[in-house]
């Protein structure tokens, strides 16, 4: 057994079964041992952010990391703006990141980068494997770090020689920590303020936004406690029999507006709202004057256990408001939209479907319709770096291979990782993709004017619109494995996507919306 | 003036005048700001690896720098690998990172990160410029830290509220700094041991490998001393007239059987050679036991008046040997195969074509042929991450719109940053590009064996190739816009290829090899 099986074996003795790999020269040890350990799933990705969105993805629902497999520094900078995104979603993940061999490092080779400084503003835990004995205890560290709580991506580097070199060290065994419900002090700390406030509103965000963690706040809901959820949440669970609490709005001063005269804020699970960008003469911190926030949860302890405790010191009823089914039997037509698309995903997503959402301005206007779906989760947009609704579909589906999932993406947005493609049509994964296609970065049309920057003249537009070349969607998704339509119109959109939800199997719809 | 309209103003009164950009919100005012500084070409590229890698090809034909536009830490982190290549090459380069407002940072909105230590290792200069009075001293101080000597990327930070805050400051211009040539005492010590040597070697490599560098080594070779060339070159002028100087091996088996028995070997512009990656049993030092290392010129000095003057020292002839004008009549027939292309290349690429070369296992097969090809500039990998082929094509057709370029590149190094098709087809750039389709990681199918880690099983060889799904290359081509065929036989790739050499634009030909 050399290193690579040690760290292998200790991976699924912990229980991480999948690797999205993109491995090289010095990551080949790693690769021959995948057929010594057929447990371990692998995963080829065309591209390290494919592979470190879909661990993302699939540690979201698999609510367990899975490992990625990249090559040195360059390797893992790839992959380094969805590991962005994975660490404010605080999923667990265990990058394996191959280096040189530890006496190889002192001759600074080509690919020789410093990879542990480079990884640590993405890292919850960065070492290096110096030895083949010190691979299984630090594989085991790398998952315990990953869990937290509230956890992250943990960067295990593994120096080609700790790789080939034999070891007799066993499989090391750590248990998923568990998170500590804040002490009752706290929860009647908070109870009192809101029996006390006049307007209060509870945040719930993270680890609050589990199943349970929203029938809870349901409870305080029905106590009339105004209950939002973070503009951007890991996972949330919606639809039909869900509570759907009202979300933070993006824009500073639609989110005040959604606050004014609030004068309690109670946070679980999450920190004071903020404003995503800064812009001139608007404010940074979403906090009415006057308003006092109060911590019930942070992020590391249990927030649904503190939500529950909450309901019950505020005497507030078993359950609380939940999504009526109303799914509306009128099919969309007319123009294509954001809204239509939403009544056709609300019409036909099936029960426990996986929405991945990186659609960026089109979103919203589905996200109105989709309250009404069977019930889903949602995984969005946590660190703010596009380009991971694809790779996530990829994680979520080999999470979840019963479970259908529709990535939800700007076509600007799927450009940053059109690699997940090829990846989706080589696993006949079940998920389906819809594509916005405006031709446009739009969001950056709105922001253009917030930022006081003006009108864009000719030279700044160009920088904004991608329609010139017109990218073709239909072609690029085919070259790449994918069976693929395009829709112009709602009914067209309507009956197309009701067939996609009927079929397993990858396919991508390109959408073009106005 | 607004601290965006600083930047710019000081970017182009230090002639740097092309930005390869993938703007988000934060950089809205430096995208205003290229409506009122024309001066500046910008380049949208729909992933920061092209724009990086653009930047690279750019800086490595410009002798100066572009400036990159990203997006925060994980828009910088998209960027990384080519960068990555780039601080190998010592290619100038300013990035210019947009950051949050200052005042925004402390509130830890989703897409703040710690970008400078993210910029850190790779980049030669980082700062932050934390006013806008600041933006053009330190856009100036970016600038002249590019250029080293050596020189490499060098990354400003400009958050948003530096950009859009009013300044008077005037453009702060510097000077490129020159390199000093290495003392006489070191040419007179370098000249008696080459004279008292068995069997001396001169290895050049970085900025000895200019044109002028290169006629001086040739006297060298004249004189009997050996010159070789490092395996991976920045810039290296080939073909027709130009002297070829023995490349160092790729392996490390190979390279030592190519120095046995050498005693001395001269360092011109790099430093000793090393093993691309370690291998068990294998040396990481390409030295034979017994050679002693001596440095005439390090990275940072005069390569070229070093090797003049050894060359002047040791009574070499004014001229050294070159290549004869030897281009075949008998164009290639029967399957393709890198040496087919090769001989199609030599008979057809246009004087003072520029070849960037990404091609991993397929390149040596091309390279062996076209040092009968009309003069041309070869642009190497010089830091071993792929996926730089097709964006330093983008940025050598910017800088030098009247040479044609000849992008070489594997199938699995394209899919990397295949975004750059999009960008040529929109800048209408003078580009070939030639992927050579093998459905592989066709480097690591050898690379395997030589790590020890036996042949590969099953789930292994599932990780190495990537035909199953095959991509269509034309179709994936055609739908970026571009002009796209593919060929199988060696009398249609000569036919095709000589046929791009004649018309000006992009195109695409995917060349099925073996």
């Amino acid at each position: 057994m050399n290193g690579a099986d040690a760290l292998l074996a200790t991976l699924l003795a912990n229980d991480v079964t999948a690797c999205f790999a993109n491995p090289g020269t010095s990551e080949m040890q790693f690769v021959a041992a995948l057929d010594r350990q057929p447990a371990m799933r692998s995963v080829l990705c065309l591209f390290e952010g494919v592979a470190t969105g879909a661990a993302d993805g699939y540690g979201r629902i698999a609510e367990k990391p899975a490992c990625t497999l990249l090559h040195l520094g360059p390797g893992y900078g790839n992959g380094v703006a969805n590991l962005h995104n994975a660490r404010r979603a605080h999923t667990p993940i265990v990058n394996v990141i191959g280096d040189h061999a530890t006496y190889h490092r002192q001759y600074d080779a080509p690919l020789n980068s410093d990879i542990a400084a480079l990884a640590a503003p993405n890292s919850v835990w960065v070492k290096s494997a110096e030895r083949a004995d010190a691979v299984a205890e630090l594989a085991a560290e790398a998952v315990a770090a990953s869990y937290g709580p509230p956890g992250g991506p943990a960067s295990l580097i593994l120096p080609a020689d700790s790789a080939w070199t034999e070891t007799s060290s066993s499989p090391v065994v750590v248990k998923k920590p568990a998170r500590l419900a804040p002490p009752g002090s706290v929860i009647d700390a908070v109870a009192g303020a809101l029996r006390a406030a006049a307007k209060p509103v509870v945040l719930i965000g993270g680890q609050a936004c589990q199943a349970e963690g929203l029938a809870q706040a349901a409870r305080l809901q029905a106590k009339d406690v105004t209950v939002m959820v973070d503009t951007f949440v890991a996972r949330l669970p919606r639809g039909t029999g869900r509570f759907t609490p009202q979300r933070m709005p993006y824009f500073a001063e639609a989110a005040l507006k959604a606050l004014e005269g609030v004068d309690l804020m109670v946070l679980a699970g999450t920190t004071e709202p903020v404003a995503f960008f800064a812009y001139p003469d608007r404010p940074s911190l979403l906090m009415p004057s006057g308003c006092r926030a109060m911590r019930l949860a942070s992020r590391t302890e249990d927030a649904v256990e503190a939500l529950a405790a909450l309901a019950d010191a505020i005497a507030a009823p078993r359950e609380g408001p939940s999504e009526p089914h109303v799914r509306t039997d009128m099919s969309p037509s007319g123009d294509l939209s954001p809204q239509s698309i939403g009544i056709s995903i609300a019409r036909h997503l099936p029960d426990g479907a996986i929405i991945c959402d990186d659609g960026v301005t089109s979103s919203a206007g589905v996200a109105e319709q989709t309250t009404a779906a069977a019930p889903h989760d949602v995984l969005g947009l946590t660190g703010g770096a596009i380009g991971i609704g694809l790779p996530l579909a990829v994680g979520a589906a080999v999470a979840a291979p019963d479970r259908k999932v529709v990535a939800l993406t700007g076509d600007g947005s799927a450009m940053y990782t059109v690699q997940a493609l090829w990846t989706l049509a080589r696993e006949d994964l079940d998920v389906t993709v819809v594509v916005f296609v405006n031709n446009s970065y739009r969001i950056l049309n709105i922001e253009m004017a917030r930022t006081g920057s003006g009108a864009a003249g000719p030279r700044a537009q160009r920088i904004l619109d991608i329609g010139e070349p017109e990218i073709d969607w239909v072609s690029l998704a085919k070259s790449l494995g994918l069976p693929t339509i395009s829709c112009q119109r709602a009914e067209h959109f309507e009956s197309v996507f009701a067939s996609a939800m009927k079929v397993r199997g990858p396919q991508l719809i390109a959408a073009l919306v106005p």
